[in-house]
């Protein structure tokens, strides 16, 4: 289990929720449309935000977003150790730096001082497609672990721990060794996410691939998916990844049979309306829909209520593993909606 | 890696592509809906169908869609060895079903008389819904392997070996465990899915971190992704995962970076335009859409072709890790399109 990094209010790694994270795409000078994007990323979930800062009056124009936003932000900083040096003292909670950047001791020295003062982890954050030159040629997941690694080394060579790592790659392979491999030589927090993941569906399924399967070997303490379009949508596929991988069980999961001919009802609008019905549940609930008695009463049994199809136009209803009743497809959604109310009261 | 199974005319394992299966859920009694369903899975681009079979009226009535079809088709049976053996004898090219539920060693033997004499294969399906009641209580993935394991063992003791194997649950982790673990022991061809993994993206996100991982490990040789609804969209999840997983190579990969306060063109317009007018192409490119100078030459570096954003509205296109030209927007489009086509003709 990696060591805790606390980021403002919020504590990473060490066993602590998993952190989503997300990026604002707004012009970090447009103070108005950046507070409004980071207020949406809030609501819809976000955990901590990130800002590209490129210029002193960027970093400048964050100073009142950072008094507003309870949420942690993050300044992601290029090359310019100045820069980072002044995220600090405006109030950031956090900054994404490469200290091999600066190509300067002392200027690590001086870094690592403002951020103590401040109490300000850094990430470092490696992507294959800013690699070192000397890394370029070794295999992909190494270059992304020594990278990381010799950056960590220059932070600790000045005592500074409070560091959070990412070793992002947009090859779903790639991130997953390199990930496992600095998984085992260190034990900061992990920042998981598949680089330039694309757009849409497809950079949802290449993340749930990358990310989810480390989750699911215990790797990894804070995830951003990169989607190319508007940041809401990154959180909402993290939240989809972490409740898919069985990480976050504080929803309403619905299992249900991809039917065959064996299934004699409309399963799909079914679990349809339960979805819909049951979207605001924020408790661990297991929910089996399913089409015949094959399989079902077995998923039913590992459930916390299930739906099997008979025939004759009625449904077993399970609850604890057992059948309860039969009810007509009709009752199905308010009868399990009550019972999922009357297991929260207990 | 795995041994090789011959189904019909396809062979999985032994490093061979892996196939996509799906299967129906149309009433297997009506003819013309099945073959309408077969038809149009086979246009999907699904490698081997299955549907379930369960009275003798219901094995007659595939004799038909078996000649119809060169995709092979499977069987999938539950409880009757009888039907099983009529299955093959009837033509089917592959049959699911778990000799251990048989309870009858003779018959047994007279199932897999039958597999061998028509050149059958034999997939064993686990699934944590079905279990035998002497595994409950195990640790989840324990249990469906074992269970596999008896199975393969009840087939191995008279002699047959053509056979492919299943340990699904609707729990990723216990999917992953039990297949990774499975995959040390034996060397039968693997066929990957996670069980009643519910619908839309939810179930493709369940699929995609299950199936995903596996493969990105180097287990798995052949996939179904189990959705709620019509199967032609497990078909697509499941070449979405392969593609995404890096796995399936044969088509445009579109890395797209999720934009910043860096970026000053609109990127998801671009990659929209890009993804639909390369959505066609079979042979295996790939395309960086960047956002800044930042990850963008060294993303634009790891691809076929790169289009790195710019001022002045202009951006750099890349080719084979250099910048060969700046462009206005409107030409990056038909440019990378002729850039791909001059590529596949050499």
């Amino acid at each position: 289990m990696s060591k805790v990094v606390k980021i403002k209010n919020l504590s990473i790694g060490g066993g602590n929720r998993i952190a989503i994270q997300s990026m604002t795409n707004t012009d970090t000078l447009d103070t108005d449309a950046t507070a409004a994007q980071l207020k949406a990323l809030q609501i819809a979930g976000c955990d901590i935000a990130r800002l590209a800062v490129s210029s002193e009056d960027e970093v400048k124009a964050c100073k009142p977003l950072i008094c507003k936003f309870d949420m942690p932000l993050v300044a992601d900083i290029q090359f310019d150790y100045k820069l980072a040096v002044m995220a600090c003292e405006i109030g950031f909670d956090k900054i994404r730096f490469n200290p091999g950047n600066i190509g300067d001791e002392n200027k690590v020295k001086i870094l690592v001082d403002a951020c103590k003062a401040h109490g300000v982890p850094i990430r470092i954050g490696v992507n294959t497609g800013s690699l070192e030159r000397e890394y370029i040629g070794l295999p992909p997941a190494e270059a992304l672990k020594k990278s990381a690694l010799k950056h960590v080394a220059l932070l600790e060579k000045f005592g500074f721990y409070d560091i959070v790592i990412s070793v992002k790659s947009s090859d779903v392979k790639t991130m997953i060794d390199a990930y496992r491999s600095l998984a085992e030589e260190v034990d900061y927090p992990l920042h998981l996410g598949v680089t330039e993941s694309g757009a849409d569906i497809r950079g949802i399924v290449r993340s749930a691939v990358g990310i989810g399967s480390l989750l699911c070997d215990g790797i990894g303490d804070t995830v951003r998916v990169s989607l190319s379009g508007d940041p809401i949508n990154e959180v909402e596929a993290a939240r989809l990844i972490l409740q898919e991988s069985g990480i976050d069980k504080n929803y309403c999961q619905i299992v249900s049979c991809p039917t065959c001919s064996r299934c004699k009802y409309d399963l799909k609008a079914l679990v349809d309306e339960l979805k819909a019905a049951t979207k605001d549940i924020k408790t661990p609930v297991k929910l089996a829909v399913m089409g015949c008695v094959v399989n079902g009463p077995g998923e039913a049994r590992d459930a916390d209520f299930g739906v099997v199809g008979g025939t004759g136009g009625k449904v077993a209803i399970f609850a604890g593993g057992k059948a309860v009743k039969t009810v007509d497809h009709s009752e199905v959604v308010p009868e399990i909606l009550r019972m999922i109310e009357q297991k929260s009261k207990i």
